[in-house]
């Protein structure tokens, strides 16, 4: 691969961000044999993420044509999908990569973009339904694949979309030595990881918690959807 | 809560840090409710891990008394087994905490800190035999509990390990709302995350690649042993 040209990988984050819907895929996808990972913002600099401060970030702009194009999500989508700037490059990284692709709510960004009409694609549980507002069909599944469209479902499914779309690139092998290297034989301690499997109580109060910004959401999502 | 002392966790970073074992239990823990998460270095200022660059972040010298050490690995823990400072500070934390723990190979900084004669601990799969050396019982378990000490194994087995503590902090309903939030219903794409499940030739090249790195950490790891 020494001879090859990079496989160019980029992740555009937003204030707001979800850090694991990006940490998670990029500790797998930096190790593919050849891959060039940048990860860079609207404004460049620093992104802060619960905390965490991710540093010396290139502006989206300065980044040329990719082959991955890879949209986290995270409580900031809502604003996200109300950037023109932001959407612009959004639509110009996915019109020349192989492939576009999304992390939990990330999807709803590139419903935004417009780059979602006709498509299935995953989102994390809670927003799924507000895909339909840009012509995508939501799907339940945890990693969807429609074309050259890849969409993973909420934060931790990430890191399953990105071992999927590892093989899709270098192929089955190099994906589960990626998969040993990071020990990614999970065994959670409960099994209250999706709506369908959590006990009632805890439904809801996730539910409750959301409420508000599912209110603010889903008018960003019928604005942004109204001008597709 | 809101009138409760914060419950401070401190993630001590090293240079070589492989960052999903840090950003992984970070994403878990920072929602704990009363939680004050601080991410730290040796000199702070900034880590680089893989390409992502953690900025700001202050001196473990500085950083008070904590209820939760963490101690994640990544390549540079045979680097940070052998550096007296960093082992000083954690050993410091680590006295006045009611938690301590590691998650993939920041198990063997721990064993060389002198923090688990006797206890039985995870590590990731290709280093665990190592802890022998510091005096600790190699358990093949992704989340082990040995008193205070909660030790996770490779990498991705720190999302396993911060469910099992945040439970243990702030009970299983907590626990299980943020396994809900971040939707963890892991659905890997290939069964290769263990050595005794992964393909023979997926297994061989991944300990092909480790060659050089194994030797030079156990050398590390017996350096360090004998100081005990």
């Amino acid at each position: 691969m020494a001879q090859a040209e990079p496989l160019n990988i980029v992740f555009a984050l937003f204030p707001g961000v979800t850090h694991l819907d990006f940490t998670g895929p990029h500790q797998i996808l930096c190790r593919l044999p050849g891959a060039k990972v940048t990860v860079a913002c609207l404004d460049g600099g620093e992104i802060e993420a619960d905390g965490l401060i991710f540093a010396h970030l290139p502006r989206l702009a300065d980044v040329g044509a990719c082959d991955v194009l890879i949209v986290p999500g995270g409580f900031g989508t809502t604003q996200a999908m109300a950037e023109p700037a932001f959407l612009a490059e959004i639509r110009r990284l996915a019109a020349g990569a192989r492939y576009v692709c999304s992390v939990c709510t990330g999807s709803l960004v590139l419903g935004a973009a417009g780059l979602l009409k006709g498509r299935r694609a995953a989102c994390h549980w809670a927003w799924r339904d507000q895909l339909s507002l840009f012509g995508a069909i939501p799907d339940p599944e945890r990693v969807v694949r429609d074309g050259h469209v890849f969409t993973g479902g909420g934060v931790t499914a990430g890191i399953d979309f990105a071992l999927t779309i590892a093989a899709e690139i270098a192929g089955e092998a190099v994906a589960q030595s990626i998969q040993l290297g990071v020990e990614y034989a999970p065994a959670p301690p409960f099994n209250a990881g999706r709506p369908e499997t959590a006990p009632a109580e805890v439904l809801e109060r996730v539910q409750r918690m959301y409420g508000k910004g599912m209110d603010e959401r889903l008018a960003a999502a019928e604005k942004a959807g109204a001008l597709l």
